[in-house]
């Protein structure tokens, strides 16, 4: 009985999409008594990103403290522990995980004490050599006390340390660290952020009243009222203290291959990511798409949320006017009641309603961001025929999702991935819709606007921006 | 400390709206073992109605066993306990209240014992002579053991059932009972709907599988597989007994009054009410909006979620686009940390962020659905012009609110709210936008479409379909 | 799997033992703010009374507040709740009850809203004609909300106020109530505590600093700096009001029948009940037991705790060294895992270890309090044989219970004592205990020492001390 | 307010005792399903020894899983997580801590992850050169995740394990590691149990029906149907592998040194720790202390639980009768209302109660197993004399603690320690009592009964077993 309600609410918390698995904030703010206040606040601004497990560090004058724990971030602290939590720099990080083993004891920010002090690291990302290097860690002598890559990149850094120089010693790490990674790391008096040399995961900066931010995204900074500075640059490691910020970057002569899935469905439409704004990529893919997959419709409708600014671009392109088809519930929590086995695609119909009046005897566009496996988009068309609505046309926002990602997305294997397996016809015909059409790549790629070298697209096709040493058939 | 925080709580959770007090619902379905079941999720899709308390009776041939507690329908109900409510027949209730006296005695349905029976009782809606007829009954001996004026109504029901007539009683107390009622009721056999003289409250029936279905709203027809029937007229007593329905209806000599205010906020846009669309109705009411209060302005938004809909007719109507401007974040739950002092506006900025793109260097409309108290307009406002909007004019599609609900709705006494004490322009001032234009009382009344004397405007004209013995300063 | 591990938490519950029903105290103490704060830590010394719910009500010049719920007195309030309590006068009650439909609505007090005020009740006790009172009261049209016979009582003394007059009230509903009860109630101005015509139920006043207390036991007048007055009499109503005391008394021309049960098990051992002390009652029947069941024996031992005063003063009274033999798990909760099926007597090794050193080799006198069902008897003594105990003579400090109780006991029904089907001699043969002897009627009373005809034997004797118009097969 | 509910909560744990700091026990059953449920259960015998952290890894075919948390073993642990605990060896750890940063990260058992696998470890016990040795581990690159000195020994093993031999590395280890140490380790397919070169902390072993157990105590022994084999000796390590047993022991050419306190008060009643009863030394404790320090009295008491065994020995060596004269309130949670200021001695009142008929009027000998910082003294003195005793003689069963304890033990720092401070008849008089004698090292030694020169008396003589390099005031 436990084991099937588990499994009915994960299937109500599986939308289809792929997952982020992390955020990252950092705050410089000396004398600030309020800087895990700050961290909290900002963690629930990047809550989209990862809701599995939530912590803060704090550093006073190299002194860490920090809490972490399972949950959404105001599940994890209390006002007593935010009040206890007092320093000069902080960061704070959030994880999402769909594995069964979600380990406490795998929440970050990592710390770790050696000789000269005490780092602490948040990560958002991947690896794809951690086991390699944690074979290398392990046969000299370095014990894991953790499941996360993290740890060996933790461990890299605070072991190549040399009379201080944490900077070198990232510097050292990324030259062997293969993958993606954000990481806002603090350190004696510093806070530093760094991104890997494709700049695969985002981070940006931010100028606040009394010293600086790094995030994940810039959603919050009008929180935490700080004004953007500028991206991290793929390989750069940027390093603030004293108040000011210093900066090194290495060549290691790769282009910028900034991940194309955050455009598509992770970041906030609200966030500016590599100086493109993520509503105008995702509206001008709604556009792309209107010219690419053309329909004959009465009506554009989104599946909200994530759908809602590709729809919109769509309409507009199309000319064919926009309208709310579906409603979603505000109120669906993680635990459930088991539902009757006579209730019909009750999990989606638990999340989202048709609105029969723009449905209702019309031809639907329907947008959505992506399809993964497939398992709800069958379902959506049924709730919208079933409604009375003439043909549905499903159009995806984004190219078909082929391969896994390895660059710190929480991705299905690869044959659990509709579009591995069945062509577009087949698809359609599964889900159940009059037509089905999706972004092209290059598309997608115009649409984001970062230039059609610069974005990671390997989860659409298959080409990998890296060799995958350990890749397995995830 | 505690005081603060549960201060900035209330803070968070108050979006300055009206709020209703409550939903209903009823199944009839012999021989269903999921009956709790069904009434769980159907209450979950009417949680917008009421956040505080939720409960279910189950009624097994005239035994009740019930279950009711605070908190969300989700927090309230363990599957445990649900696969122990067996019945035929089975009720629910979700309450909304923000008065500190939240008691848990005051969560429905009610449930009484009397010489031939039990009745469980579930109301929305509230009786404006309820201390009148509380004397009475106290007068007679009867003991109130909760604060409510359901109470009321179930006790001169179940005092006045003679020979288990137990429409007889409910129409001796429609009688004297004034004000708004929705109820369901389950005694014996039956389940009962009845609906208060005016229609101030909705109650609509449906058609499941197995047998009826009575609920405050129609968005959980689809999920529960239900058809619908009819609204319940104003004045009506629908029974369900024996697979088969009747109907007493007594002409009050009333004119029907359906409440307004459902229709401008409270209703999820997906229900249909008295026979007119939510959505289509609010809808309506922006464009009626962008005739009335015309603005030379180069995008249209709305403040999400409530003010989506009338945000886009005003768009429609007016020929200028619309657009995203606010992004609300999703995950704002009930309790948080408290703030540092130098957040400012920080309850508005945890739940909404300015998308920029669609706001810097424009004239940009505003549309929300209502404005009471007025003290989230303003931070919203400000937000806009920080965010870099050149100009903002605030259109609301519902006119001034004047005056305090008496009929179930939660609204603070007349001196809080703006209206009743500033001019228009006074409030434009005020919240500091460039202009501000409300929808007229006509131009709401043809927008629900129900016919011009059809529909309860009290809040907004101080014009009570009723008198109000017991009126005091709310 | 969920009903097998609450199967098992009953079963670790479950000590076969009577369980007490409820717990009373009221506080008179005008102006003073830690009123409710008294209330709590008084409540919690009567926390052995029951442990299912608990619930205080303050008045507050005849404005009653209150707050109830499920659990220890510690789980049902916070800091905060007790902080809003504020009155004059204040009562609490703790609740019992091992029925699966141990529902929230029936926690205590009962608080009742009649024309001249309110009236907040709690009760300790059993009515035997509560279903004819019900009859009775739901004839005249009273409608009632729970299911506990404390409505009864309720009920009839806030419908027979007349001018105020609550204390005449209380005295007709004293002539037709039949059964125990104990009551603290407070109403206007008033605290008062009624006792039952036998004296069934224990009540008990004190004189603090402020004001009075009336409690179930002495146990809290020493946390709550209060000395002890006096007991209730039977048939007594008391009154504080203005400072002062007044009481009325009736002569129902019966003869006290103080409950024996809460010499032998329930009470704490540290208060004194209607001017006899629990401890001397209880040790007097351990010395009785050993001049009526003497035994061969190295050692005597008790089953901890309820058994080690008896115990003691069987040592005392057979020159038998008094040794521990049994060591009690001071961290048995109320929530567990389930064992596996191999641990044999699981849920007594749980709480009960073998103090091998006092046991091993030796003649065992092992005394128990009392012996219900006789499901735990049986484990023990095997227990102690397995350690090496070379004869376990199994000595009980009352009587063999034969019938249940209707005056406030939480009693199995009669088919499941084991008294009432088996001889002495039977149950010796299925405990497996070498000898078995039980204090007889007469042994008990005398140590009781109330006088052989003012203390109710019922349940070793199937004597009740009135008829009983309701029994049903218990 | 915060801050004082967690002082007054922190008073009310605090009953002026050391307390232990750990308690470890390991299994090994291969093919036991139910290994992870025998580990939950022999947590919960061995609970008093650590109350604020639990843990569990079992370890199949050298895969470890585990899991950790705050809290009791039944808070920390649900019946669905131990169900998939599945393996052939499994460990447990509780753990003990009065510090504020009581931190979930130091939860044991510690698991590490290196080249040749994992291992985990529990530890009962303390380091004194456990900064010397970190700092050693952090010289060659270490890096620490925790502040426990168990990570010290973890690394130390781990970095030394050569070709899988893990015994190699332990010994290795435990020429280096100086303090005290029990331990119960997993690796490979090993149950490994090791005891500090002096024997300082306890561990046993014992023989079940499929396997082997080790443990703290034996306390649990009789609930997991476990025969006591032997004590480990002073710097033993025992392996079981392949069902059997191998034991390595190394001469350290030093006198074994079991912790007295073990025996005066942490330990179980019920246990037998090297080859000694704990029940039997604290009862000699009692006769020793009654030969050398007699008084003229009436009724010798306990302050109970922990006083109990030693008093009964009083009693018995001094022919005065003992008798129950406190009482102890078995509810008293660990959080509470805070108490108003008017109640006097509140957390002592919470938890004990005069039983005035043993003390009224007489001359009381009250024993105590320890008198720490002497705060709780006396006020139950106080309560006492309250009640009425005519002189209270305060006993205490071991001698006055003077040093704080270095070896696993949570002591204050000296100056907290009222003996450190204060001669007997100082401390008489603050305390009020009519006289006070303490028992002599030399009557302790003899009643532990190991020899003279076998326990540890450091904290009453300042005596330390070795040299303390790391020694900080405390």
């Amino acid at each position: 009985m436990a084991e099937e309600m588990n499994k009915f609410s994960r299937e109500l918390r599986d939308d289809d999409h792929f997952h982020d698995e992390c955020g990252v904030i950092g705050i410089y703010s000396p004398g600030d008594t309020g800087i895990a206040r700050d961290i909290y606040f900002g963690l629930h601004s990047l809550q989209h990103r990862g809701q599995e497990s939530a912590g803060i560090a704090v550093n006073r004058y190299g002194n860490i403290d920090y809490h972490r724990g399972m949950g959404l971030v105001q599940e994890v602290f209390s006002d007593d522990r935010i009040r206890t939590m007092q320093g000069d720099i902080a960061i704070g990080h959030v994880r999402y995980s769909t594995t069964g083993a979600s380990l406490a004891c795998n929440a970050q920010p990592l710390v770790v004490f050696f000789k000269g002090g005490a780092i602490a690291l948040g990560h958002n990302g991947n690896l794809v050599n951690a086991n390699i290097l944690r074979d290398e860690l392990q046969d000299e002598g370095y014990l894991f006390q953790t499941t996360i890559d993290t740890e060996v990149l933790a461990a890299y850094i605070a072991r190549n340390i040399k009379d201080g120089d944490i900077e070198g010693a990232i510097a050292k790490t990324m030259k062997i660290a293969q993958g993606a990674y954000a990481l806002v790391i603090t350190s004696g008096e510093k806070l530093i952020g760094v991104r890997d040399p494709l700049g695969l995961r985002p981070l940006v900066l931010g100028k606040t009243k009394n010293g600086y931010v790094l995030s994940s995204e810039t959603c919050n900074f009008n929180l935490l009222g700080a004004e953007k500075v500028r991206d991290i640059d793929p390989g750069e490691i940027i390093t603030i203290e004293n108040g000011e910020i210093s900066s090194m970057k290495f060549d290691f002569g790769e282009t910028r291959k900034t991940c194309s899935f955050e455009y598509v469905y992770f970041a906030r439409p609200d966030s500016v990511m590599d100086g493109r704004s993520i509503y105008l990529a995702r509206h001008e893919c709604g556009k792309n798409l209107a010219k690419e997959q053309p329909a004959e419709a009465d009506v554009v409708i989104a599946v909200p949320d994530s759908g809602n600014v590709a729809a919109m671009g769509y309409a507009e392109q199309s000319g064919i006017p926009f309208g709310i088809g579906l409603i979603k519930n505000r109120y669906v929590g993680r635990t459930f009641i088991q539902p009757d086995q006579k209730m019909r695609d009750i999990s989606v119909r638990l999340k989202l309603n048709v609105l029969k009046e723009n449905v209702e005897g019309k031809r639907v566009v329907m947008v959505d961001d992506s399809i993964v496996r497939g398992t709800t988009s069958g379902q959506i068309v049924r709730l919208l025929k079933d409604a009375g609505a003439k043909e549905v046309h499903l159009r995806v926002a984004c190219p078909p999702v082929t391969d896994p990602c390895f660059f710190g997305i929480d991705t299905p294997e690869k044959k659990q991935l509709m579009a591995a397996k069945y062509s577009v016809e087949e698809m359609r015909g599964m889900i159940g819709a009059d037509s089905l059409g999706f972004l092209s790549v290059d598309g997608m790629k115009d649409a984001i606007g970062l230039g059609r070298d610069n974005v990671c697209t390997a989860c659409f096709t298959g080409d990998y921006p890296m060799e995958l040493p350990e890749r397995k058939d995830k």
